[in-house]
C-alpha cells in the first residue's frame, strides 16, 4: 500500500508530517527505545493467563471436597471411583447449564480443557462423521474446509494445520465475522466448520450481533457443517452492563438446524487454569454423537475436581459474583493499556485498537507492514508478546498489522510499564516505516 | 464339537456320567438355581472396579494440596495456573518411571484415563502418521490391522472397533500371546499395532515370558507397527513374589527398534478411579511425536491432581507399601472365588479357571458353547457378569467358552455368594448342554 493511501485509510497525522519533522520524532523514539533495552526488564504480555491473585479467588476449591463423606455425588456415587456416564456429574451440568445456554440433559461436564473438547469433535468428525451415518470428513473427495474468522484464536487455527483441514480467513466486522462472506464461503459443500468466539472474541473483544448469530444458524450449508462456538468468556465481563448473545442452540433449533452448532466453555478463567473445568453443550443427537465416540476413549472424567467446583460456584448467581472479583483485578489492567495507547497514540493515526467490554485482550492494529517490526523491536527489549501473525491461519497476517496484548498476568504497574515500553517500539517501527516510504533510509 | 471330542478335550468326568445320573444331577442343580433366582439377590461380578475400602486407602489425596503454599511445583510454578508441558509435572514423572521402566524424561503424566492416551496414540497415527513423515495409518491402501490376544480387554477392541481397525485375534499361552502366531502375522505390512496387557493380564491373568516380551521386539515387522503395552497391573500384586516382566522397551531400543513400544499405566487401581492420573512412557522420538500431536489438543494436563499424588506416594517405595494395603483387601475376595471353583468343579471336568497371582480378574473356561447359555442363566437370578463374547474382538468369542470374573468391588462374603450362584448355573448349563448332546432335550 503507498503512503497516499495510507494516508486516506488509517493515518491521520504522523503520515503527513514533513519528513524533518518526522526524523525528529524518529530520533526521539529511537533513544527512548534505546533507554528502555538498556533497562532490559523483562514483561510479558503474551499469554491470557490468570494474575496470581485470581487464581487465589477460588482457593476454597482446595479444601471443597476434603473427607471421605464429602465425596458423594447426589445420584449416591462415590466420586473417588469408577462412575459411569463420560457426561458428567449432573449437578455439575445444572451448574454451568445457564452460561451455555441449554438443559443440563445435553451439557457435557469435561476434565481441564475445553480445547480438547473441540479437537476431539474435530477428530471424531474427521474418523467416523459428523453425525451418525455420515461420510467421515476424512474420506471425502478433497480436504475439507474450515471458515476462520481473523483475526482469531491460533489454537483453534493450529487443530486445523494439524490435521489438513484448509483454512479460509473471514474478515471481521466488530461485531462479528461478515456474514456476506459467510454465507457465500459456506455454499461449498467442502466447508465443514467455523471456528467462532462470540462473546469478548480473541483477540479483538467484539461480541456477535443478533443478526451475526442468527445468519449462521439459518443460512444453508452442508448437512454435516458445524459451527464451532468458543464461548469461552461468556461470563468474562469488564462492565456493568455485559454485551447480550443470542443463544445460538435456539436459533439453529428454530431454524431447523438443530445439530449445527458445538458449544464450548470453561473454567479455566473462573476458577483454577488448567485444573478446571471443561464443558460443552449441543443438541440431544450430537450430545449422543459425542458421548458415544467419548466413551470409547475414556471411561469418565474426573468428578471430584466436578464435584469441587459445585461446592464452590454454587450456582448461576454464585459463578457471577465470583467473575466480579475477577472483573475487580482486571479492570486497572485493561484501563493501564487503553490509558497508554491514548496517551501515545490518540491523534497519531499510528494505530487503532479495541476498547473491550470483557475478555482477556487488548488488539491492537498498527500500520500495515508494521507489526512483526515491532514485535520485534519489543522482544529485543524484552517484551513479550505473541508471535505477530499468529492470530491469523496458517500465522500469516496478510496486512501484518495485528498484535494481541494479553494484560492479565503482571501487576497493573508493570502492564502499564510494558505497554509504555510497546508504544515506543509502534511509535518507532511507524516512523521507520513513514520515513521509508518517503525514501529516506538511514 | 461333538461329545466325544469334547470328552477327550476337555471334561474328564461328568461328560462321562451315563444319561440317567446326569439327568438327576442336571434336576439338582435346577433346583438349586430356582431356589437362587427366588432369593432375588443382585450381585455384580462384571467390572474391575476397586472396593470402597480400597479407594479409601488413598483418602489422604483429598487433603494432600490444602492450602495455596502447597501448590507449588518443584520447578517454581504454580499448578492453580497454566502451565507448559503437557508431559506433566517432573517429580510426577520422576515417581511413576520405575512403574512403567523409564527415564523420568521418556515419562509422560495426563489427566484421569490411561485408554485415553491410548485412544489419542491411534487417533495420532491414523490422521498423522506413527512418527514424522509416515504416512497416516488411515490413508494405506487398505484397512489396517490390529493383533489381539484374546480373551482381552473390551475397551482395547472398541477403539479399533470405532475406526474401522481390522482385528486379529491371536491365541494366548499362559505365558503371553503365541509368538509363532504372531511374528507370522506381523509380517503382513497392514498389521500395525499390537495390544498387549503384558502382566497379570486382563482377563487371564498371565504375565508374558521373557520370550514374550523379546520376540515381538526383535521380530521383522512394518516401520509403523507398535506394541500398545498396556500395563495397567503392574505393581498389583497378591503374592510375596511378583511376576517378573521384562523390559520392552530396553528389548526394543537393543534390537533396533526404540520407536516400536508405547507403554502405557494408570493410577486408576492405586488411588482413585477415575480420578487419579493416566501415565505413558516411550521413546524420545516416539514422546516427541505424541507431545507435538497432544499439545495441539491441550494446553496441558491437571497438575495439582499430579502435585497430589507426588504427595501421598513419594516414591516407588510408596507405592508398593500402598499396594500391599490392596493386595490384602483383595486376596480373600479371590481366594474366596478359587475356593468355591475348586469345590464345585474340582474332578466335574466342567470348567477351567485362571488362577491370579495379580490384577484383577479371574477368567473362567466353561465348556464351548456353554458361555452365553451361563450369562443369561446367572443374569436371570441376579448376578451380573460382562456379556459373554466381550473378551474377544467384536464380542465374538468363537468357542463360546470364556467368562470374567471381577470380584474386587462386592465384599468377600458377597463375592462367595455371587460365585456360588454362578457355579450353579455353569453346572446347570453343562449337564443341560450334555444331556442335549446325548440326544435327551426335555
Amino acid at each position: 500500500m503507498n503512503r497516499a493511501a495510507r494516508a486516506v485509510n488509517e493515518s491521520r497525522e504522523l503520515a503527513q508530517w514533513p519528513i524533518d519533522a518526522l526524523r525528529k520524532f524518529r530520533d526521539r523514539e529511537q533513544a527512548a527505545y534505546d533507554a528502555i533495552k538498556k533497562r532490559a526488564i523483562a514483561f510479558n504480555l503474551a499469554r491470557g493467563k490468570p494474575a496470581s491473585e485470581q487464581v487465589a479467588l477460588a482457593d476454597q476449591l482446595l479444601i471443597s471436597v476434603a473427607t471421605p463423606e464429602e465425596c458423594w455425588a447426589e445420584d449416591g456415587s462415590d466420586c473417588r471411583n469408577y462412575y459411569g456416564s463420560p457426561q458428567g456429574l449432573i449437578e455439575a451440568r445444572r451448574l454451568f447449564a445457564p452460561m451455555l445456554g441449554a438443559p443440563a440433559e445435553q451439557v457435557l461436564v469435561a476434565n481441564n480443557s475445553s480445547l480438547e473438547l473441540m479437537h476431539d469433535a474435530v477428530v471424531y468428525a474427521l474418523l467416523t462423521g459428523a453425525r451418525d451415518g455420515a461420510m467421515p470428513w476424512r474420506d471425502q473427495a478433497r480436504p475439507i474446509r474450515f471458515l476462520c474468522p481473523s483475526p482469531g484464536y491460533d489454537r483453534h487455527f493450529q487443530i486445523c494445520e494439524q490435521y489438513g483441514i484448509e483454512m479460509i480467513p473471514v474478515a471481521l466486522t466488530g461485531a462479528g465475522p461478515s456474514m456476506d462472506e459467510v454465507e457465500r464461503l459456506a455454499a461449498d459443500p467442502l466447508v465443514k466448520g467455523m471456528w467462532c468466539v462470540p462473546k469478548y472474541s480473541n483477540p479483538t473483544a467484539e461480541t456477535y450481533s443478533s443478526e451475526t448469530v442468527a445468519r449462521p444458524a439459518q443460512m444453508p450449508a452442508a448437512d454435516d457443517f458445524r459451527l464451532f462456538w468458543d464461548n469461552a468468556y461468556a461470563v468474562h465481563h469488564l462492565t456493568d452492563t455485559p454485551d447480550p448473545l443470542d443463544n445460538v442452540l435456539d436459533l439453529c433449533a428454530a431454524a431447523g438446524n438443530p445439530d449445527r452448532t458445538l458449544v464450548f466453555g470453561s473454567t479455566s478463567k473462573i476458577t483454577f487454569a488448567q485444573a478446571g473445568l471443561g464443558l460443552f453443550a449441543t443438541s440431544p443427537a450430537n450430545m449422543r454423537w459425542f458421548v458415544s465416540r467419548a466413551s470409547t476413549r475414556t471411561i469418565g472424567p474426573d468428578k471430584l475436581n466436578q464435584l469441587r467446583h459445585v461446592r464452590l460456584l454454587r450456582d448461576e448467581a454464585g459463578i457471577a459474583a465470583h467473575m466480579d472479583k475477577h472483573r475487580r483485578l482486571l479492570e486497572p489492567k485493561f484501563a493501564a493499556v487503553l490509558e497508554v495507547f491514548e496517551n501515545r497514540f490518540g491523534g497519531t493515526g499510528v494505530a487503532v485498537w479495541s476498547r473491550p467490554r470483557g475478555g482477556y485482550f487488548v488488539s491492537l492494529d498498527v500500520l500495515d507492514g508494521c507489526a512483526r517490526r515491532v514485535v520485534a523491536l519489543a522482544k529485543a527489549a524484552g517484551i513479550e508478546t505473541v508471535p505477530a501473525g499468529r492470530t491469523f491461519p496458517y500465522g500469516r497476517d496478510p496486512r501484518d498489522r495485528n498484535i494481541r496484548i494479553a494484560p492479565s498476568f503482571p501487576p497493573a504497574d508493570e502492564v502499564r510499564a510494558a505497554v509504555e515500553a510497546l508504544a515506543t517500539c509502534v511509535l518507532l517501527a511507524t516512523s521507520e516505516r513513514l520515513l521509508a516510504d518517503h525514501g529516506v533510509n538511514e
